[in-house]
């Protein structure tokens, strides 16, 4: 098929659109091939669709041979939709596991990180913890994979007001936890407060009309809880001064016990308009988060085994490190160590590296400067968590906390209470969940004593239950982890600046593709790792049916 | 034991002090009773307690006999709590089910409506409908009661950012769902406007120090996600124009597709500074909610059936309303419908009188005007509720919504998602949850009215689907629900003004009391009913130890 006589756009696409209305999309995505619409970087990617068995059945050719460097969500995702449509894939996995970041740990997992921090998992059975992703937005392709895959889903806390935000240092009541809830309604009613003496005042009224006040006003005084006004007294009008929104130290009950609020009755308005409080609004309103996310019963490793499953575990060779890729024009060769052992190599049709970028930049290869400048303009980011199991579930029955995450201004961070097995016997808190700096900090320390500023500085918040009804711990710093040595990337410029282009289009002589959550507008998320293997596979796809 | 000598307040403490110290929390409740410290309205009521046998054993007493009028949450309540001390209980319950209110309809399922409207279950195997109580707040009794009994718990989203938020007439973009996550960023975004530039021009130089006034505009600048200060501008200084925290309507992907940001980009200042945006805001902030409720898993009459199998079957009369009640020197006595037979009556040391209080007010008794006027204080509330079984989750997978709640300014007033089950074949919506004249309204319909309503709302927000996938539905409207009539009360001038006094103290000549949870401060939650049976065998058990 030529490209002759379609070449204008609006004649390209009535000639997709044809081929598509009769041969189906295969032999639409052999034609875009054959146009060459998505290997040049100017014209918007095809979009995904569902690859499958038809499309060389139609199309009259068969499926090409593909490895895979690195066995995380993006190269498994690679794989598994290549696969729909009888690819043979081989997925070289460096570390002993699949999945990458995303890693759930279990009793018996044994990591020894970079700089030789040596643990063995000695969690009770059943007991689980997530040291890589945790949660799942709605709006992501990630739940759809969950459903392809069936995979049961539950709520992941993300926001519980129930939770707490405690400050050593300063902003509000420092050394004093303090439910999320008070600190909210104080923000609320302080601004409210603040904005309706404004307008009362006149502020305003070159921007809203008289209409607009009033409204504005009657809508503070429900948003923020603030009192009337005070005709002639406008240092009492409109005062905010706490109510039930804050919740109660002692809640509710039958006839004669109307509760006892939570004090002190309300925050200084100093202690509110801090950057730790807008840091707290700022996370649920960014548009990854929400209140309420979604998490794999069981593990979020759920996705990476259900994707490996339907790979199937002969196609992915563990302990298996890349040692050097060499493009060519006819097959692309990729050497590794086998399990550990002796080196070999692999020809394949394509070839899709995912992993660290700084990892692959290192790696001998003849992809060309501007594939290694790419490579090497991402930044790596440190994070680190522990996971702590207790023998009780103390932050549910004494705290009334269930799911939800506490933030402090302490180097943990955080605390997540798990959003699973409520009410039963054990459960794993993670103790901190940090990045940058902290991250380095911790990451520095030997286990014992990453454990041991993590229980100082939860006593703090929660008491010595902290430390006495602790069963076990495991720590982890991703920025420590073989073959990964990063928590996610920072990307300078963002992903669509041109330095990264020769990332996005087969590199070298052409064989060679790329996949991660680094190549995504979502970085650190699966989401982000799914999209970008889709869009990879979906170039090999109709490359691959036009040739 | 006498009274005499210990007639002050302090030496009465310090004798109980010395009486449960050396003989227990029995001997203690026991020796309370002597001293008549609960029943007198003017002391506050003991703490609760768990009740044993070893109460009695210890005081050489044996358990009394009690009669409960009412088998919904407060009635079970006491038969279960009263039975951990061995009473001998019976619980009489007018309908076919035990739970009152606490009712999940699964297939077969009959009701009859006051008015004749008759409806089947016809619900898939599986499926079920929380039409009472549908959410649990962290802090509430009911969570130490669904641990107590081993009742599973997950969450239920009271608010999801994912969800809509749909006004018809006026408000934000009459006609178009809006998702609650760009509402709150636009009421957030247009305050921090507001205030900033309030603040920039002095107009609160009055109740802020220079350095709060930055501290306030930094703040307002994360929390409102506002532009910047643009000196010698104040129109265009610190303006909300949207941000990604409003959404996309194409989500970011993979290099190359950053998304698109929801459209209209902001909604217009008027729009947002309305009633029904300030409702969303203070619905979240009722510290009776919060962004993370629970449920149990399966139906929330996992609670009335843990109960009644507590308390043992044989216990519990279904269909066996009462007809009157005679409170007698020794005994109370208490007719009723055996089973819809004939009349019999129950002789007992105690009676408990649960239920609404104006259909307690109908019945024959003896209990004296003033009791006869606080039952008839209460008003009752209207409360309606439509369940939507559909063939598919077309809201989590074409919607993207996983649980939660979408508010509307139409007569349905809100549709809650299901929080359960996700990524499962089928699921039921409610499709309203309305009150007051909303309810009656529907009430009036027959069921097909009902749903008749109910899609045509649902189908301006969802679009056809919303009545095309439909499977079969089932509505209640609980003011025509016999034995019940209402959804809830209203308790004018609070549950301790003196009018209900002679609802907390032994009524008539003594032996009968009552519970429930408008004999609480958390009217319409089973928090209030768990709280008020507690008090009420409390109180029960300290008498009958000192007897």
């Amino acid at each position: 098929m030529a490209e002759a006589g379609v070449g204008s756009g609006l004649t390209r696409r009535r000639f997709l659109r044809a081929v598509g209305r009769t041969s189906g999309a295969g032999a639409m995505l052999a034609a875009m091939g054959a146009l060459d619409l998505a290997v040049s970087s100017d014209t918007p990617w095809p979009p995904f669709r569902q690859l499958s068995y038809a499309d060389f059945r139609l199309s009259g050719r068969s499926a090409a041979k593909v490895v895979i460097v690195g066995g995380g969500v993006a190269g498994l995702a690679c794989a598994y939709e290549l696969g729909k449509a009888g690819y043979d894939c081989t997925v070289l996995e460096a570390n002993h596991w699949a999945g990458g970041r995303n890693l759930t740990v279990r009793n018996g997992f044994e990591l020894t990180e970079l700089g030789g921090v040596k643990q063995r998992v000695g969690f009770t059975e059943g007991q689980y913890m997530n040291t890589g992703p945790g949660r799942i937005a709605q709006w992501m392709v990630t739940m759809d994979y969950c459903r392809e895959l069936n995979i049961p889903l539950e709520v992941f806390s993300d926001v519980n007001h129930d939770a707490y935000v405690f400050n050593e240092k300063d902003g509000m009541q420092p050394g004093h936890p303090l439910r999320r809830r008070a600190v909210v309604a104080d923000a609320y009613g302080y601004l409210s407060e603040l904005l309706a003496k404004a307008t009362d005042q006149g502020a305003l009224d070159k921007r809203l009309t008289p209409e607009d006040r009033e409204k504005l006003i009657e809508f503070l005084r429900q948003f923020g809880n603030i009192g009337r006004k005070r005709p002639g007294d406008p240092e009492r009008s409109f005062v905010y001064d706490g109510g039930s929104a804050r919740g109660y130290s002692r809640w509710p009950g039958a006839t004669g016990d109307p509760g006892v609020r939570t004090e002190p009755k309300v925050a200084p308005l100093s202690q509110i308009i801090t950057k730790e409080v807008g840091d707290i609004f700022e996370f649920v309103m960014d548009y990854k988060h929400a209140t309420v996310m979604m998490q794999p019963i069981g593990g979020m490793d759920a996705i990476p085994r259900a994707l490996a499953k339907a790979i199937g575990a002969q196609k992915i060779k563990l302990n298996s490190p890349v040692t050097g890729i060499t493009d060519g024009p006819d097959r692309v060769s990729v050497r590794y160590r086998d399990n550990g052992g002796p080196e070999r190599q692999i020809d394949a049709d394509y070839c899709i590296l995912t992993g660290s970028p700084q990892l692959l930049a290192r790696l001998p290869h003849n992809l060309g400067p501007d594939v290694q400048k790419a490579l090497n303009t991402y930044q790596m980011n440190e994070a680190g968590k522990i996971g702590l199991e207790y023998r009780r579930r103390w932050w549910e029955i004494e705290d009334r906390i269930y799911g939800g995450v506490t933030e402090t201004d302490m180097d943990i961070r955080r605390i997540w209470y798990p959003s699973t097995g409520y009410h039963s016997e054990r459960g794993i808190l993670v103790g901190y969940y940090n990045t940058g700096d902290n991250a380095v900090t911790y990451g520095a320390m030997n286990h014992a004593a990453r454990e041991a500023r993590a229980l100082a500085q939860g006593v703090k918040i929660h008491g010595p239950k902290y430390r006495t009804e602790l069963a076990r711990s495991f720590s982890i710093a991703w920025h420590r982890v073989p073959y990964l040595e990063n928590g996610w990337q920072n990307i300078p410029d963002g992903p669509d600046a041109p330095v990264y282009a020769p990332l996005s289009r087969p590199s070298g002589s052409g064989r060679t593709y790329f996949a991660g959550d680094w190549l995504s507008h979502t970085v650190s998320w699966q989401h982000g790792a799914f999209l970008s293997a889709r869009k990879t596979v979906t170039a090999i796809h109709q490359r691959s049916l036009a040739h």
